[in-house]
């Protein structure tokens, strides 16, 4: 008999909720362990001792790392419910290429923005406002970014929970500048398996 | 009618060689088109307009970037011969995860071996060498990461046309720290899917 999955998280983590969102759009039940940083559990190290982060999807006994393989596995391992891919090859790739982009382009300039100060931080916030332009450009008219539903590269909707926090530490506002997607993210967060998944901005900015 | 696919390359380039090690494992036929990286050509920044890097696949008129993704895409579009992952979802995060730890750890190391200098260059060799042992201890006693064939992780074997420069950058023996990893890589060499696709090592150094 199968097991439940146990995801091993960390309540703030923009990762983590990517694996959250991805198990409740699959609906599929979980149990949740979250961790504390500062003090990794047995669990956690065992199950990722290379990179010894969250998340990890536990499921019948094996660990799977690195939240978009999560998300990635989420999807082969629970195939009929919500796809999170295009079927043909090209659009596949178009979608990896895509959360590859969030990843390295993104993430890093919004690190910048909470965990830089003077001219890194502004730095940040130029390469956080170009990422976000070309991301708008990308998703263009349609709903979502893998068109009329929730996809692999919709779940950089994580990043949302921390729009705030950039705000507050860049002093800048990014609805400003990039109307159309939080046009998007507002959209996103109409579903539960997001809004339930995202931690509270109130909470990230304190 | 389908048009033959267009790799968009660069001689010494790893990642290069990783896109004509793919298309070589399926038996596809390409037009490879080397480029300058100092006087990049129209077609490059028109396909790849984010990163304009290569390699670029141009297959049916679309462009697939970014050298993990073109293999991805490879063995999606070409399913029929050698498939590059395994099945079962858990063997396919599993594959991911390692070329994922490869483009992380392994390729930044390599990167302070022969692009830096004094202490940086030192730290480079010894997480160079952690991560080998570490790629060791994967592959265990296997005769490819897969197993029993060639598959995504082996993509890695391109690291291995530099491997002569690394040592005489780092001045310090790749094959005295890792015999089994020098093994797997003579073993892959003897395909010529791979050995016809790496680049002179000597031209390299060079």
């Amino acid at each position: 008999m199968a097991s439940q999955p146990i995801l091993l998280d960390y309540w703030p983590s923009i990762f983590g909720m990517r694996a959250r969102v991805a198990l409740r759009e699959k609906g599929v039940e979980f149990e949740y362990k979250v961790g504390d940083l500062t003090n990794k559990s047995p669990l956690l190290l065992q199950s990722n001792p290379i990179h010894k982060k969250i998340p990890v999807l536990i499921h019948n006994g094996k660990p799977v790392c690195e939240s978009l393989n999560v998300v990635h596995y989420v999807d082969e391992a629970w195939p009929d419910k919500n796809p999170f891919f295009p079927s043909d090859p090209y659009g596949r790739a178009h979608a990896r290429f895509w959360d590859d982009f969030v990843d390295k382009k993104f993430s890093e300039a919004q690190f910048k923005i909470w965990g830089k100060k003077g001219e890194e931080q502004e730095e940040g916030k130029k390469e956080f406002i170009e990422a976000v332009k070309i991301l708008e450009s990308e998703l263009g008219d349609k709903p979502y970014f893998g068109g009329d539903s929730f996809g692999y590269v919709d779940s950089l909707i994580t990043f949302y929970s921390w729009f705030q926090a950039y705000e507050k530490f860049g002093n800048f506002s990014i609805e400003a500048k990039s109307p159309k997607l939080i046009a998007w993210a507002k959209r996103c967060m109409e579903k539960e398996s997001v809004s339930k998944s995202l931690s509270d901005s109130e909470k990230i900015v304190a």
